[in-house]
């Protein structure tokens, strides 16, 4: 049994107090400077305004500035929040955390050093704080896993990475359980890269189902040709992009599992069918009731990457068609026929 | 302009006869010996039976005695049979047919050598027809596309694969339209293989899925998690197999891409949800209506193939627990929990 403090109280935090209740584990949840009424919400009612479940009995709630009084006596720290506040976790919390608190961040993104080169949020919260003078790892969890299918008790198999082993087999053996399956890794980087590019090859299979839909009518049965033709060009840009991350073969495999599971069932889904039906990406977020749309962060800082990149001479352009009709679409606002010949291949 | 004619009268064959003639190629279908009901309703109506569309005008049938009539003053065939008709195939039609005419083949599967070798039909053909004294070539054609789909105009990526590369382009040019894709490549074996095994691994997510309704309930958005982990294990040993036949990249991508709109969309996904569910094979396909699947020939003999390798000590039964699992469930017809556990990985 361990001490877990999570810090952030959304989707992905709770679901993970979930999962970690099952075990024994004791919860204390830290909120954000936004999570405020969410905590008071927690404190009065023991569940989240937005959820039905209550949270397991002894949870604990914290507001942000009480966030040490969490922390002290825990055995691990979870990051739980959106990638907007990873400058805000970096500052309030990573500056003034114990280095040696082990930290797990469940953060999808990826940064972008400006150069082309694509790093993990924990690596680019370590370069930080580098500077600062402050050396710690942190651990990062990440696979094709929805909040919502984790709460349902859906087999997941999610991943977690990082550079120590035996601290990589603790955190596991504090999480496992019947139903929740965890792979461990110390490739943080291709994982990392693996389970966020994802989103921009997801909402290009979900654009063309949305375009076919469209222009063609009938049932989706009717359009999974189209479909699987982007994800067979998905899958080969992913490769692509992760070979250039020097990705081991396990983490890429999470990425293609993650691209499934996205395409089929996530919100970067429904705004791809927007998309695809014509809808601007403010007119498709807008009806998606301002979901904040972490996934059009990463689809951008690929995109900037790779035409870094071709300026140096590193990749071709012309080996990534799809990622650039995605962009071009976002930037456009105009949803075009989708560069069919370009995924094919004559290997004669 | 080509004239091109089709041995099979069923959904594949139908569905190429309507690509072909958008290019103004015209067709001449020959029924097999089960299609003489079929080729009656085609020269009186125009049409398949069971189809509400007419075939192009200028369509002409025969029936399977008189196939020489339609293959002479041919530019190529198609052999648009199902795998139960190889055999048929090879002695009625490929041993007396001209071995300068050229054969496509849209059959899809892979026969087994009984030693471990699975080998596509083209190249079981070229090897019995080897053994009579016939020197010849077949090209074959696979791909992510379901007949209902190329039929409905949805763009579709398909392979030809074969020896000549003249001939691949002839067949490219003769039947690609501006929403019917063809790479091309000389890789068979892959290509064949990746197209064919497709369906245990299809079968294995399908099944995963039918299970968790069962068990947890809920709408399937619910069970995205189960799904993916097992996409991911799919992925994994379809690419251990397409190794063992030295699959080039873009073969194994297109296996990849048929396995996504194959658990997504068709025939072996009903089959997969009834045994996740509970249902006993027998069961299973009397629900869905008798349908021949050809998928069920094909995953014993990858199973019996991977056994015979195992035992030669070329590979590991530990490497395919998916591939274990689905044969275990259609052997007792007793479904049970996957074998989660084995699905994780630690790279450490």
């Amino acid at each position: 049994m361990a001490v877990i403090t999570i810090i952030g109280i959304g989707q992905i935090g709770s679901a993970l107090a979930f999962v970690a209740a099952e075990n024994g584990n004791r919860i204390r949840f830290v909120g954000t400077p936004v999570d405020k009424e969410v905590v008071d919400a927690c404190i009065r009612d023991g569940r989240h305004p937005k959820m039905d479940l209550p949270y397991p009995e002894g949870t604990q709630y914290f507001y942000c500035e009480n966030w040490q009084d969490a922390v002290t006596g825990s055995d691990f720290v979870i990051g739980a929040i959106s990638s907007f506040g990873v400058d805000w976790f970096l500052e309030a919390i990573l500056k003034k955390l114990d280095p040696s608190m082990p930290v797990l961040s469940a953060t999808k993104g990826l940064a972008d050093l400006g150069d082309g080169t694509l790093v993990s949020y924990p690596d680019y919260w370590v370069r930080a704080l580098r500077k600062c003078g402050i050396r710690r790892n942190i651990y990062a969890l990440g696979g094709p896993g929805t909040a919502m299918g984790i709460m349902h008790r859906d087999h997941t198999q999610v991943v977690i990475c990082g550079k120590d082993s035996a601290l990589l087999k603790k955190m596991k053996s504090a999480l496992e359980t019947s139903w929740f399956h965890i792979s461990l890794t110390k490739d943080a980087r291709g994982l990392e890269t693996a389970v966020a590019i994802k989103n921009a090859y997801a909402l290009g299979v979900a654009m063309a189902l949305g375009h076919a839909r469209k222009e063609q009518g009938g049932e989706d049965d009717s359009h999974c040709n189209s479909q699987a033709a982007v994800f067979t060009q998905a899958v080969k840009e992913m490769i692509r992009v992760l070979e250039l991350q020097n990705a081991q073969f396990d983490s890429t495999l999470i990425g293609i599992g993650d691209l499934y599971v996205t395409a089929t069932g996530a919100r970067t889904r429904k705004l791809g069918l927007l998309l695809g039906e014509g809808k601007t990406c403010e007119e498709a977020q807008e009806l998606l009731g301002g979901m904040t749309l972490e996934s059009l962060v990463v689809i951008r800082r690929l995109a900037d990457a790779i035409t870094i990149r071709a300026r140096k001479g590193q990749v071709s352009l012309e080996d990534f068609p799809l990622l650039h009709f995605v962009i071009s679409v976002l930037d456009s606002g105009k949803m075009e026929e989708l560069p069919w010949k370009q995924f094919t291949f004559e290997n004669l």
